[in-house]
């Protein structure tokens, strides 16, 4: 069972659902058109099924193993990667300054959905490498930014983030890495850092590592962390490579999944030290990483919606094809059965995969628009929106969709039955690799707090009461327009809506007063939220398919709006009181009580 | 981090919850004391946590093997089943008669809990075994029942089931395995069957195979299969063991999870027949085995409880010990930090655990005790009230209780942040041994259609509203005990099983009309059914704790039904629409439309 990346809803998604449409053609993008757009995604879409998507199971099964002279990856990734450099993938929303094409970032957000979800231990890699060029792009110096963007840019040097450290996971306060100043403009940096995506391998001549550590003065906290660019290899004035740098792995983790991608203990120092250069301001290395983060937040929920793509698709190749039983009334003759596709449960979660995978894309994409809007919208006034809406989105991005990607993946293995649990089925394997997105890259704990007491107070409220009057919009739209499978998700919007009204204003009237109660809460609220966008975004693109008939795409659209209306938005009103509990329930015991 | 079974709890949910009070101290339990119940368990937990947990890791490592003379278990696990049998654990349900302790299956199901919960690849096969006793006793004759049950009861040997062929999972209509009468009393017996549990291995000096196939002049369809006992070795009428019977493992599944348990493909007959003989009548084996297979159902919910207990006590030696972050308002010097189980999200993880795992654990024991009644019970009255019980429970305990134990493992993983993704952690294991609970033994998705076409129509409904009323009392008891905090348990849970009223009289109204509309329901229906009885279980247990001051285990109990009350009994509400939402939006589009 290969992938077939899902071309047209991508094209549909970006252009009618999360707002392309609106900034194509036009300034930073006037040559961007919906042809180019199709002709993008079906170009990327052969590489993801016939390159990257074959080697998923391989990869996963042989893994990356740690030689003597470095890690390498599994059979065929290398030669994989080189193709992903040659078509130019790398550079596809990077700046034309450093060698990119300046397409839109949401069109390459598709497109690592698609890598993803042909092979998410390959697809690992683009996105740190993605993030560094944005770091770099944003907070390098200009010799940082000639010496390694137009590499990083083409994918022909890979990127990596170094944060974690053994004591120092989520709360970076107690980060130990040191770097010295050696007074020609460079750092010798010292210390270990753990989980380490892709940071070493065999696909790319250099790597360059973005590491947090701490200059011999710097405050205690996280206001004394400075950022360091600190390459595998070192890097001559004019370009070329000059010495192996004192970092290495020293160690691979052995993971419940994406054993494809290679998680590495890095050793900085090991004789002596190794050399970096600062990025930014000294002691202001967080501000810098969170550029990284940011988008890679975004990108990691695209990771959410592209494995739950996967395992949707496997799940209905077997529900079509895999016979058992037959359905009420119908009249066989004795041991013919039919495939499973035509018992209610089983469409129910056929349904339901196919639901949340298309809410979670939608919400994706329309982060990813967000931010290009923030970045080339025509006025300040559009860009600041976009910014405000992106600073929105990203942490439900990031934890609806990774969720999502878990309990889609959970259902496919439960369509598969006794198969499911079988490796080489395949379904256990997105089962797995699945399980680190609502993890790595801020847990979804941590983006739910990151939601309700950095983003609901963006603008005093106004953002987010934004965000919702357009949602309004929306169901007021499918309500009055004369359709009845349309007012049915119109209605279901409203009443979702009113929920997440109700549940907004109680974090709203606490966010000072009551912090711990609106915390307490957090998690059940963001997932709140991120149910009722979601139908807001299925109930747009229902709004444009309904108004054609005969087109099996588009009914299809319809019918999952549909079907996320009834069974995935009453959700939400289950989840209004875990939202809006406060935490004095949490507190009845202490932590010996939990135990007793 | 080893696992110390939770005694305390156990019996009090066996005595104060589940109701074997009620039966303990008379008739055939007159023995039975509270002093008994706490021995059994604390004796069963040493067991449970020197030598099995110990096991766990290690067997999940290793695996099972199969070398030429057969299946090869883990290291230490032929020497941890020697003590297990030694110690007199297979046979404590048992009847007397066959060398049984005769014990109430309640009792033994907690035990179960604890073997599993321990080491769930080694805890597979106690399983097997008892479901083969109790398929004996039923329908065996009275030469099977003496050749065999005695040996099975204790553990020496060991039993298996074998229903599942290649191109017959739930369907059993397809099923083609071969059975010849010999006309000496015995049949021949070929054919291939897959997904067999400790279908062999080398702890155990025989196995006890019972096999459905169909005679040669059988009706299709499932009214022409036959269950026949298969044994390893043959035995003679003295009970010595014979000639190896032609019965093998050819083949092992490699799997996602419990790793520990050989899962085997056993090929029948390969040199000419392997010999076995019939249970019960001819054509009727789909009988025998539902013997077999309903008390089994249970047991597997009871694995869910187990996976999800260990996961928790995991999860929560965690978040005591690790340190990141602290709690708002509290001062601390930079680079301090506090346990991760400060933090509210951490908290509200935690109790979502405990409670979920508090409210399976209580269904499964209440449909355990439900079962002795029906065997036990002093009157004709109490048994059919008994099996009554038992029957609508069965599903709500299987289904219910696994997708808890996937879901408590999976937030145990989140709890241990990156470090759950790695594999030496251990947290990883459960998310991974969990997954086969909601397949085996009946999916889910088929547990829910029988809670709704086979048991909700139980005494024209009557059965169903009866345990509704029972919620109500208790629920009326909490309101009524001038204690604040049982009001609002008590208050949750009526809101609750308003929602359960709603969800019953609308199946109840369509089960003969609209069939398809009843099973779209089916599966948010039982959650909605396991969530609310949960919430009554913890309500009871609730009542008993409030009368109780300062003990700490009790508070624990109070705050754990509390936290459910808020938290997750308001989640019923949610999924009263799914429930009901009818069968007409899951065809709204045809298979083909499902990939457009």
């Amino acid at each position: 069972m290969t992938y077939r990346a899902p071309v047209r809803d991508m094209a549909f998604v970006l252009q009618e659902v999360a707002g392309l449409g609106s900034l194509a053609g036009k300034g930073d993008f006037a040559e961007l058109t919906p042809d180019l757009i199709e002709a993008v995604l079906e170009e990327g879409a052969k590489l993801a099924g016939d390159v990257l998507a074959p080697l998923n199971k391989s990869g996963d099964h042989e893994g990356a193993r740690l030689e003597a002279d470095g890690v390498k990856t599994a059979k065929g990734f290398r030669e994989a990667y080189a193709r992903w450099v040659d078509g130019g993938w790398g550079s596809l929303a990077a700046s034309p300054e450093f060698g990119g094409q300046g397409l839109p970032l949401a069109l390459s957000t598709a497109m690592q959905e698609m890598w993803n979800a042909a092979n998410m231990g390959f697809g690992l890699c683009p996105i740190l490498s993605q993030g560094t060029v944005e770091a770099l792009t944003a907070h390098g110096t200009e010799e940082q930014k000639r010496l390694y963007l137009p590499k990083l840019v083409s994918g022909e040097w890979t990127g990596t983030m170094n944060l974690t450290e053994p004591q120092a996971g989520s709360d970076l306060n107690a980060l130990k890495a040191k770097a010295v100043p050696q007074g020609d403009g460079t750092y010798l940096i010292t210390g270990t850092k753990i989980f380490i995506t892709y940071g070493d391998h065999d696909m790319a001549e250099n790597i360059v590592h973005l590491v947090l550590a701490r200059l011999p003065d710097a405050p205690a906290g996280t206001k004394g962390i400075s950022l360091f660019l600190v390459p595998k290899f070192l890097v001559h004035a004019d370009g070329s490579l000059g010495a192996r740098n004192d970092a290495k792995c020293v160690g691979l983790e052995e993971k419940l999944g994406i054993h494809g991608s290679p998680t590495c203990v890095m050793s900085y120092g090991d004789n002596g030290g190794a050399i970096g250069t600062l990025i930014g301001q000294e002691n202001k290395g967080l501000a810098c990483m969170f550029t990284m983060m940011n988008n890679a937040r975004l990108l990691v929920g695209t990771q959410g919606v592209a494995v739950a793509e996967r395992a949707y698709q496997h799940a209905l190749a077997y529900a079509t094809e895999r016979k058992q039983g037959r359905s009420i009334g119908l009249t066989l003759a004795p041991g013919e059965m039919e495939p499973i596709v035509v018992h209610p449960d089983v469409r129910r979660m056929l349904f339901t995969m196919k639901s949340l995978t298309e809410a979670s894309r939608s919400i994706c994409y329309a982060n990813a628009v967000a931010i290009d809007r923030a970045h080339h919208g025509a006025t300040p006034a559009e860009r600041a929106e976009g910014q405000a809406r992106a600073d929105l989105l990203t942490p439900i991005a990031k934890s609806f969709s990774t969720d999502i990607g878990c309990e889609v993946a959970s259902i496919g293995v439960q369509i598969h039955g006794g198969m499911g649990f079988i490796e080489e089925t395949g379904a256990a394997q997105y089962y797995r690799d699945a399980r680190i997105l609502p993890i790595y890259e801020g847990t979804n704990g941590i983006q739910a707090i990151d939601l309700v007491t950095r983003k609901l107070p963006l603008g005093n409220g106004a953002v987010v009461k934004g965000f919702i009057a357009e949602m309004r919009e929306t169901a007021a739209k499918a309500r009055g327009a004369n359709h009845e499978c349309l007012a049915l998700i119109g209605a279901a919007l409203d009443q979702g809506l009113d929920t997440l009204d109700k549940a907004t204003d109680w974090m709203l009237a606490r966010l000072k007063s009551a912090t711990d109660d609106c915390l307490a809460g957090a998690s059940p609220y963001l997932r709140l939220f991120g149910t009722v966008a979601g139908g807001h975004f299925l109930a747009l693109g229902a709004l444009v398919a309904a108004k054609a008939e005969g087109d099996a795409f588009l009914a299809a659209r319809l019918a999952t709006a549909r079907f996320y209306a009834v069974q995935q938005l009453p959700l939400a009103e289950g989840l209004l009181a875990p939202a809006t509990a406060g935490a004095e329930t949490l507190y009845a015991l202490d932590a010996e009580g939990l135990g007793a």
